[in-house]
């Protein structure tokens, strides 16, 4: 399928490279990537031109990386330096590389024009340098479902209380109308839900004893990055929308990894505002969110295997009904066929 | 691939459906299917219309059952009855549903045109509400075939001496010549293997001590139901072919269901003229059965592989030859084709 | 995809074959193969041309074979001789036959037109009857590449250090210049290394203590079949090419078996000049090339899961680029080519 291609994706958390060749995969292509000498990440095609063997199965030495099959060395950018057995090094022995940035322990690469490369675009957040906050890793969720069912829904509110009743959602929230602005770079869709109990979340760490009033913020930038600023606040406050400062306040955010057409992997982590020195806390509430955006999986995974069967089908087969509710999701899918196709 | 849409299919045993929902596959079609509060069973396209989730993952409520991605409510019309968070429900927020008839502790499904369903076409047997015979329910068996290799099998008498050797077959039959009678509504192949050792299954639940006279006769109703007639008698009484009554004798039913193109599920039951008070007799016979429908699975799939292999080949593969003992088969195969085309 | 047909191809070690029905796919085709009672093998397609059932699911008895589903019964020619409950057998009803040769405890079969079928041309070598040599049988390695993949592998020297540096290769062979001869029927490449410390292969089993020195060379027989000739001499001996008797000299042997586009059988076996009276020395060795053919393995696989991967990708994806190191595996395509379109 087609891909937006001169987007910065995110290729992994810092941690998960050394200096040990690692095999990534991003819109159907295969890297190698590793770390040089000077503790950078480069990022080159996973293909000897050669006899085709995926470089990550050789060995990285210094800077360079040697493919396994004739020994032939390919340098960071690309080019080859050495072909044992032989001098003449051809110039179609090369490899395509791709920027690398990394910031706040989050590991990008540009899948385009490197030319338009520009690492100002790369999503970022003022929270993450700010000593009130506390960031805290979750996992690499891996999904068997497009990138685009997974992005439609971390821009959709209205599932909440149907697929995530016992943590992120519930009763009260099934008929609260959705506010969804387009007018910016991101797209934003939102839901206040006024002195109602707590949802299962906020009961748990929030300490919350009567009613609260709850928030929802549904963020998605272009193509796959989703912020959701959610939080809760004694409702007896009654806070205006623009004090969440007030309330626990969490920023929940989710990186989008296209593999392929029918999987992506979502790598969440969070932000919050409540308890920033307490690493226990950032582990309680990283097992919600496993039990939260589980839900998730299951759903898309089953939508995904809908849409594979029928397009595998003879007869063709039903698209998808939009709903008045699914104004966030319409607006993505339309940004990103004007992205594709101009 | 095409089938025989305007016919009533066997989705389940009776026992199988309740008030929770159960995917059933038929004809490549997915259904979802549960008992409403009155008893009865309703069948409706288990997809929502809006995100493609299959209904079956949500829940039954009363007579109704809610998608479980954004709560969109059913009935078991078809009919949208409520969208969460929405007022005005979209006319084409409605899922197709099928006719459902329930008879002998079988469900069946009517897969075509609704107006063309008429219950009085549902196979039935008078001996099905005969006390001087007893029904004894079989299993569920899942074959990797398509349903028209399956079925041709439950009206080939040639295959029993080769596949059945040791309980419906021997080789006293092999050379016995095959009657085929295409004149009715039903294709019917029969022989008679007079004055010859009893089979296996005759020889452990019979009690016969001598030769008998034993007869095979195959109906097969379109598009996919097949009774097997079966029995044998003592030798010496030498009875006449309308009186298979005297002997003991066994009607094998087996109700295909096409799941897809090589995917046939056969659920097979009996109804018998002996020990009709001893329930034991029956599981006995259940165990034979499963010995000798397992023989069939075995050829059945191996002969699915040739074609789906020969199919997905680049070069044209031979086409399955037709014998003169293949005469009833050749009759199914024409009238299925008739079915199909006209 | 397209095969060389008109070729010896090995189906299996004499050993594998019995007077019980054995699968053996070719080409993409299915035989059954089984020993007639004169003690020879006979090849048939795996196939009843009635309803497709493969005959090895059936029944040997004698010379014939008879089908598992309706007791059809053919010659080793070929011919139907029965068809139980039917006096006429159509002429149709008949499976193609394959040619047959063994020698030296190999089956061969002839996959394409029979009359061309001559046993002379089948590989043999003069030291298989030579009382200064000892054959040693391996194993049958199944490798998921395409067999091409796999050949070229057999005729480039290049591989060794990288591959195999613990067994067959080591750094002093990484630089040495390989000489190719395409002259004559067989492609021959092949170097040598002087007066350089043994590889594992001879240290471990020739008792060399100094330096040696090592040659290589690999003879690829059209269109699957290579010999490679390798060994060691003590480097103060300073012999000539065609000395290489004087040193401890091996031929490995691999027979090429085309299963389908991305599974070959590598059946190899070794004839030597030392020990020849002592089978453990002959154990040893395979020990060793099982670790150097699973290190080519792992290789192959990876080289065909891109392959594959890219054709069936949208995009035209990378061809594999040719090194002047490749002018064997160059040479064999060409010849390849040359026996498919002439």
């Amino acid at each position: 399928m087609k891909y937006v291609e001169n987007a910065w994706y995110v290729a992994g958390w810092s941690s998960e490279f050394t200096d040990q060749p690692l095999k990534v995969t991003l819109l159907e292509t295969e890297l190698v990537m590793y770390r040089l000498t000077d503790g950078s990440v480069c990022a080159l095609r996973d293909l000897c031109p050669h006899k085709l063997l995926p470089l990550s199965m050789g060995r990285v030495e210094g800077d360079t990386i040697q493919c396994g099959y004739h020994g032939t060395v390919f340098n960071a950018t690309g080019h080859c330096v050495r072909v044992p057995g032989q001098e003449i090094i051809p110039k179609r022995q090369c490899v395509d590389t791709y920027p690398v940035f990394e910031q706040h322990n989050i590991v990008w690469v540009w899948m385009g024009d490197a030319a338009l490369a520009d690492t100002d675009t790369v999503f970022d957040l003022p929270q993450f340098n700010d000593s009130n906050w506390q960031a805290h890793q979750g996992d690499a969720l891996h999904i068997e479902s497009n990138y685009l069912n997974v992005a439609e829904n971390l821009v959709d509110p209205a599932h909440v209380s149907f697929v995530h009743p016992t943590t992120l959602g519930n009763a009260q929230s099934e008929d609260v109308p959705v506010h969804v602005n387009t007018d910016s770079e991101q797209i934003t869709a939102w839901r206040w839900i006024r002195d109602a109990p707590p949802v299962g979340f906020f009961k748990q760490l929030g300490g919350f004893k009567g009613h609260v009033d709850r928030w929802h913020y549904y963020y998605l930038h272009m193509p796959s990055t989703a912020v959701i600023d959610f939080g809760s606040a004694d409702a007896s406050l009654a806070i205006a929308e623009a004090d969440r400062e007030q309330g626990m306040r969490i920023f929940a955010l989710h990186f989008l990894t296209p593999v392929n057409a029918t999987h992506t992997i979502d790598r969440w982590m969070h932000i919050r505002n409540r308890a920033i020195d307490d690493a226990s806390i950032g582990d309680r509430m990283n097992e919600l969110f496993r039990i939260a955006f589980d839900e998730d999986k299951v759903i898309l995974e089953a939508i995904q295997q809908q849409e594979t069967r029928i397009a595998e089908s003879d007869n063709p087969g039903p698209v998808p009904l939009r709903l008045a509710i699914d104004k966030g999701p319409n607006e993505y899918r339309k940004r990103i066929e004007h992205l594709l196709h101009g």
